[in-house]
């Protein structure tokens, strides 16, 4: 009898060793595991009872208790979860749900008038669950319409059945920066691999933002985003203290990080950098100086680091896509753990080491692997256990990024240090190729934002009638702050190029100053929308 | 295309973060990763020339360099390796090597007049290959005979093969304390889910003798003992700097951890008691003060922790079998870690709580779950995805041990306590039935090692005309100190029956005093052996 790796194993520890811990959604709802368990028991055999098992199921809420239970009842009853990007617009937001044909909708109640609208285009959906803080009554057209709490309340016991690893538990799609978004799927064995991986490079070294059961998680990052649902898996699998906010509010992850002694958390830079830049973070420092972040989706700039020592957070690197989410993990080796903060820093701030099990090779347009020179850069291949193995009901666009010994082809480019870890040059997209040589956006954006006055810095390629592409920069000034395209250029000067640290013909031929910062439905900056605006621009 | 968990893909992390670590055996050899695993091309590439690909291969040796390369390089490369416990009498080595079919054996140049009775009684076997700190030529009757040195000199670059993930890597015996030892088998797959059970068990929590990649490992037990064969795969997959002792010598221990930093080790009490008791143990006080030292296969008694507490080791107790390793672990939770010393050994001295993944539950003869209340004795049944399916080509046995849903039958009894930790208190054959009441051997060895001349203890059962079976005990005085039967008897009456601690029927009818336990070849006390020459003593 062989044994499956499925979503309902990573619940023995916790229910066995820490049943009375606690999961907090925000100061609305308290329970230990043991009634988590319950719970989902419950709301299982009341979703069989509506003839949702094996369905398709799609869930549109925050990160809120409710939904956590969904991450574990639907797909440990055989049922498919649908994470839904809820920051779409409504008609990507169809195309998804078209897309899965998913059989029933769980909707947090204030998006009720959303599937109002939703609800004549996808004609699969079979009936509709409601969500909320305080749901009583429904009133909407919708129907047939079920409450979540009534669904938990009439259920009963439930055995979860014995699935095959293999079996779909969760599918979600990637944000579409490029083109309509793509569906990825995860099996029960490749969402438990994730668990693993993710945990053994967190938690089997010495690092400052080391990971163990005896820390309290918050989940920040929304749940249909990559490290937003791997983290709740394996928080329970370690048996964490788990706090779910809800919506991105920094006041209230402050008063939770505070109040319910969280000390990890992951998710891309702008959620640290609101918490480190609300004003009054400064309160918070005693709680903060035992919060651990690990920052992926993005680059995290120098910068952000910084701000995150001084209030005592520690903080590392990551690099994950939706397609795998852990890839790597920039812990500290052991030789560099007497180091200074200064050369940690350099290594902390890198994509980071590729955990167990996880092959990375970065190679050039040949195929061929690139040597650890951090300097020649180069696309960026993986295979892992906890891989995606494609797109789902998509041969095509899965042809095009895996090859047939597996490998994933990532579109990040990059370059390997002497040491063996990745730092991550660009997105292919976001490479700049002027006069046929590549400039890294990500470079140059650091080497702006190390100007006192710069809050976000953007670098794109903008069309060049003599260089085919040249960079223009735009900059998010510090609150209260003021900084012009000359005092940039100036300061580059100054400090990059008469230095040798940077080439001349990197500097930006125009540096444009906005008051915010386009941003994608996770919270990634978001380029395209970048280089949208300024298509019609035409430099010489 | 999917991703299989085989023993190679342990290599991805330390091959790429720590090339440069090293794998030291004694003074005697010393290399990087990055030989280690040209090591394992170079003998692979010649061990297919010899015809050994997909071949039993049997390996006769001390924990040497060479040992562990053929754990890795033998079962990557397609074949499967068969770790011959040494300690066993020859005709016992006969009869696991014919019933395996060993088609070629690997042995140490110090065995080959054990090699040489061996082969006329093992026919399937084709080939001998010679190991050894110094083996040049080979003076002997086998043939033909190659030499392991030269397999790896003459050996090419070599491509290990994409196994499936169930193929059979690893096959040795259990101990075998109980009639014929018996063939457990593991898979590639279950090698791998075993490194990740014991490592997510053993570094995701702030523990005392919590294990991360930065420690360096000394692999005490021998490599055809339980955990004496996962802990070099967990070893790898973590990039643990890794120390190979060869053959059991205490100075050489103490000198290894001493001057290579050895911070980590697994194994049986007797080994660490060894360290501890040597004569020259103060001396090394510095050095095993970093020692983190987790005890298997047998229950540590409570004066082992107090010794090695005194020099500043840090230990825990841990529970598995041959049949799966790694089942439970005795860290601490969140809430223990501030406890004084005296409350936390209380947790420390017990198999611990369920390692991620592994379920245990503890049934009466009726197959009901006891009740956690640290009295009612039931046996002890495990799931886990490390666990071997089975005793190879032997499904009577495996029939008797294992039921249709999966579960193992241990055949030990344990209790659970309020928190979710086992306490083993008897294997089923070693529990002493006096009047229908049972008496645990082990709780009434604890009480015995308190006497403070008592080195060691062993209970067990002998006949009773009246009570069937009544506990005697066997009692070994530490160095250079005496005790009397009535001493002890006197000592236990004060100490536990006036004091209410221990019942008075509980205390042993007979107390022999003797110079020596016998032990199995894993280095456990033997008490079948015990049994045995006590067989014919009747009390009344």
């Amino acid at each position: 009898m062989r044994y499956n790796l499925t979503i309902k194993k990573t619940l023995f520890f916790p229910l066995h060793a820490f049943p009375n811990k606690e999961i907090v959604y925000r100061d609305i709802n308290r329970y230990t595991y043991r009634r988590f368990y319950e719970r989902l028991q419950r709301v299982a055999s009341s979703l069989e009872n509506i003839g949702a098992r094996g369905a398709k199921i799609a869930f549109i809420d925050w990160n809120t208790h409710q939904y956590l239970e969904g991450m574990f009842a639907i797909p440990m009853m055989g049922s498919i979860l649908h994470c839904v990007n809820l920051r779409l617009a409504p008609e990507e937001i169809v195309y998804t749900m078209r897309y899965v044909e998913d059989d029933f909708v769980v909707i947090r109640d204030e998006f009720l008038p959303l599937a109002e609208k939703l609800a004549p285009h996808v004609p699969s959906v079979k009936g509709w669950i409601v969500t909320g803080d305080d749901v009583d009554k429904v009133e909407t057209s919708l129907k047939p319409v079920y409450i979540w709490e009534d669904l938990v309340k009439e259920g009963s016991s439930y055995d979860f059945p014995e699935l095959d690893e293999h079996e779909t538990a969760v599918v979600y799609f990637t944000s579409g920066t490029t083109g309509l978004p793509k569906a990825v799927h995860f099996s029960h064995r490749q969402v438990v691999m994730q668990c693993i991986i993710n945990g053994l490079a967190l938690s089997a070294n010495e690092s400052p933002a080391r990971m163990s059961s005896a820390d309290t998680i918050m989940h920040i990052p929304p749940f249909f985003h990559g490290m937003g649902w791997t983290f709740p898996y394996l928080a329970t699998m370690l048996g964490m203290k788990q706090v779910l906010p809800g919506r991105y509010e920094p006041q209230v992850m402050l008063d939770l990080i505070k109040n319910e002694g969280v000390t990890f958390a992951g998710g891309v830079p702008v959620f640290l950098k609101m918490l480190i830049e609300h004003p009054e973070a400064e309160k918070y420092k005693d709680a903060l100086s035992k919060f651990k972040f690990v920052c992926d989706g993005e680059h995290p700039q120098r910068v952000l680091f910084e701000r995150a020592k001084q209030l005592g957070i520690k903080m590392i690197e990551a690099f994950g896509m939706s397609e795998g989410v852990g890839f790597t993990f920039a812990v500290l080796k052991d030789h560099m753990l007497d180091w200074d903060w200064e050369r940690q820093v350099e290594y902390l701030n890198k994509a980071g080491l590729p955990a167990p099990f996880v092959e990375v090779r970065i190679v050039d347009d040949e195929g061929k692997e690139v040597p650890r020179d951090f300097q020649t850069m180069g696309e960026i291949l993986i295979r892992s256990p906890g891989l995606t193995e494609g797109y789902w009901k998509n041969p095509e666009k899965t042809a095009e990024s895996w090859d047939e010994e597996g490998w994933f082809h990532t579109g990040d480019l990059g370059v390997w240090d002497e040491e063996g870890y990745i730092l991550i040059l660009d997105r292919a997209k976001d490479v700049i190729k002027s006069g046929g040589e590549w400039i890294s956006s990500v470079r140059l954006e650091g080497y702006i934002l190390e100007h006192p006055a710069v809050s976000e810095a953007a670098v794109v390629a903008a069309r060049s009638e003599k260089w085919s592409e040249r960079p223009i920069a735009v900059v998010v000034p510090k609150p209260g702050m003021s900084v012009t395209e000359k005092e940039i250029i100036d300061f580059l000067m100054k400090n990059f190029v008469e230095t040798g640290k940077m080439a001349k013909w990197w500097l930006p031929d125009r540096v444009f100053i906005v008051d915010e910062m386009p941003r994608t439905t996770v919270g990634k900056i978001n380029k395209r929308a970048i280089r949208e605006k300024y298509k019609d621009l035409v430099l010489p």
